[in-house]
């Protein structure tokens, strides 16, 4: 990557949390994309490369799935999947690492679906022992993973799961919510036979928020065209934009909603920087940069919240709070240097901990050295609140 | 306003379409905010700003009443509308004067509410008569009315209707899809009593599209408050949403699911921009366009899809090709002289007629001279084709 990416950006304090990242000069000058008509073949063009450079990031080349980019959020993705793959009355499993899980319940259960959740404790996973129980139970028409849950970051092993439930239960699907995953972590869509997987922009894909962006199987595509009831949601049914993404990316223009030109402009900008060097690539930076970040950490004295080894996030770091050191009092002081960090999320313990984003440009172009300033910034903040290290 | 706001944009087609309309270098500019927190303060208050600023452009000041600005598109407000103001089983009125009161009516069965359309013969609106009628016949839960039909150009007289609906059922929900309408046609939110207007940022706007925006009455909120079911969408759902554009007004971050940050920080630029100017010269000098290009296309000889005086739209012309010349043939004639046109949409017509949208920039800076250039490049085309004006 080319040495100086945020050459042309105003100076801005450094965002550093678990999304938005920072974002390269190209995707903000796609953003800024003179205006387009929706139909026009300009636009077409980049729409359709956009969804088909979407399948390599889910290495993805097996053309019964579809990719979808939609004007929207990460959250739209779960109502993607509730009103569309699970019928009124049909039991979903929910796998729960933190915050998100619940949410995901909550939206499956808006659309009738009944949710059950299988909760680990905090900052540990879902053993395969207490799904494979679970799924021996009763018949799950969906199981959702959250394969990071950016409140904990705990990392689901999402490879292990679908094995287990193909061999458990073939029918049911398996949803992987990527928000916090897809481009930093490791997901091989045909492979490991995933039926789903949503994300949002704003974090591993290195694009300002607005879209939701997921991929279908052909198996998940089927299951909905055999609904006995219509999907559940205007906005966010398949039957409303399956064909229109299968015709972007056949090059022609489709109209059901006007897509957001500029988003999609730069979420091909990004991915066209993402794939120009391999994955494989990509995925072992974010992992170096990862394991960089929490050993500082703990040379600091300071715990993860995801407590697992091998279940810890390579895109974000959850921390706990030192005793006698207020979030309100530290995350201040480390902006005041320049560096915006997260606070908590999961509500249980909110206020104990803190969250720390390393994704995209920050993490692949070293010489921005982003995380030299961002970890100087935590043990010098660290200090001044009353903590020796 | 400045004299040439286009000047930093790469060389490009003008897009002279219902939407995406041209947009600012200042808006354009803001597309391109380098990364921010969606919780920062610089954020909240970008945000409780452009929340604010959409109530002046609704001409609001009750408090009781709400902005929303939420990542999707002008679609979703209708999810909004139909999944939280409509319970299963209640009565619908839509009043039909073209394409998108079929979307509309097909999204509130969607979540179980019971369209009756009240269709008007193409380019025409609803009588005042039959809504009378109609409304007498039974109790509707909402009433809505598109403001201007983006397939047709039809607008419609939202003013007399909702005092109309008033005075025969005064619980009924006045519900204006103003995706076309807001930023060009006089809206007067609080003094016509409305309920809800919903419209999306790429047309009078003049923001890139990818965000609903909508405004709702203290009464809509109540009923929403009142309702017996849950929301019956978990994305579009109010109960998820009105605390946090609450919380963002009062200048306090709060979560559900990210915020399109740049967006947001476009709407705001675009809304400072129209709002500094009094809103009734922006609706003069749409009106003053809209009357140069109508007469100059009768002038040509073509006849408005719109057949009404008094009720056609200011921000658009759907005009009917002469006898004889194909959309296939003219539109490209016209592209090869930069000026994007659109075709039909409605599909009882689509092939026989194109529209112009005239909307945002293009018309209140009149030293860009976009119409000038377009009325020209229609008039070559059309004689290039054959047709001899």
């Amino acid at each position: 990557m080319a040495k100086s990416e945020t050459s042309a950006q105003a100076p801005h304090p450094l965002t550093l949390i678990p999304g938005p990242v920072e974002f390269t000069d190209e995707v903000l000058a796609a953003m800024a994309t003179p205006s387009q008509s929706h139909v026009s073949p300009q636009f077409v063009e980049v729409f359709g490369d956009a969804l088909a450079l979407l399948r390599q990031l889910f290495m993805n080349t097996d053309k019964r799935a579809q990719t979808f980019a939609i004007a929207g959020a990460g959250t739209l993705g779960w109502d993607f999947v509730a009103s569309n793959l699970v019928e009124p009355g049909e039991d979903a499993l929910v796998l729960h690492t933190g915050y998100f899980a619940d949410s995901f319940a909550d939206c499956i259960a808006t659309y009738g679906g009944k949710p059950t959740q299988l909760k680990a404790p905090i900052g540990d996973v879902v053993t395969l022992d207490a799904i494979t129980n679970t799924l021996k139970q009763k018949k799950f028409k969906i199981v959702t993973i959250t394969h990071v849950d950016t409140s904990t970051g705990v990392l689901s092993d999402i490879k292990s799961i679908a094995a287990l439930v193909r061999a458990i239960s073939p029918e049911t699907l398996v949803i992987v919510d990527g928000v916090c995953s897809v481009g930093v972590e490791e997901i091989r869509f045909d492979e490991w036979d995933l039926d789903l997987v949503l994300t949002a922009p704003q974090k591993a894909i290195g694009v300002p928020a607005g879209l939701s962006i997921f991929i279908a199987s052909g198996r998940a595509l089927d299951v909905f065209r055999a609904r006995k009831a219509p999907p559940a949601s205007y906005y966010a049914s398949f039957a409303k934009w399956l064909p229109i993404m299968q015709s972007y990316e056949a090059n022609k223009p489709s109209y059901f909603s006007t897509p957001p030109v500029q988003n999609i402009h730069a979420l091909l900008a990004s991915l066209k920087q993402i794939l120009a060097v391999p994955l494989a690539d990509r995925f072992a930076a974010h992992a170096r940069m990862s394991d960089r970040i929490k050993s500082t950490i703990a040379s600091y004295g300071l715990k993860q919240v995801a407590i697992r080894e091998g279940y810890q996030a390579n895109g974000m770091t959850a921390v706990y709070l030192p005793e006698g050191v207020a979030l309100s009092d530290l995350l201040p002081r480390i902006a005041k240097r320049g560096i915006v960090l997260a606070g908590g999320l999961h509500k249980e313990i909110a206020t104990k901990y803190f969250r720390i984003g390393h994704m995209g440009v920050s993490v692949t172009d070293e010489d921005r050295e982003d995380f030299d300033k961002a970890l100087a910034a935590i043990k010098e903040s660290l200090a001044e609140a009353g903590y020796a290290i």
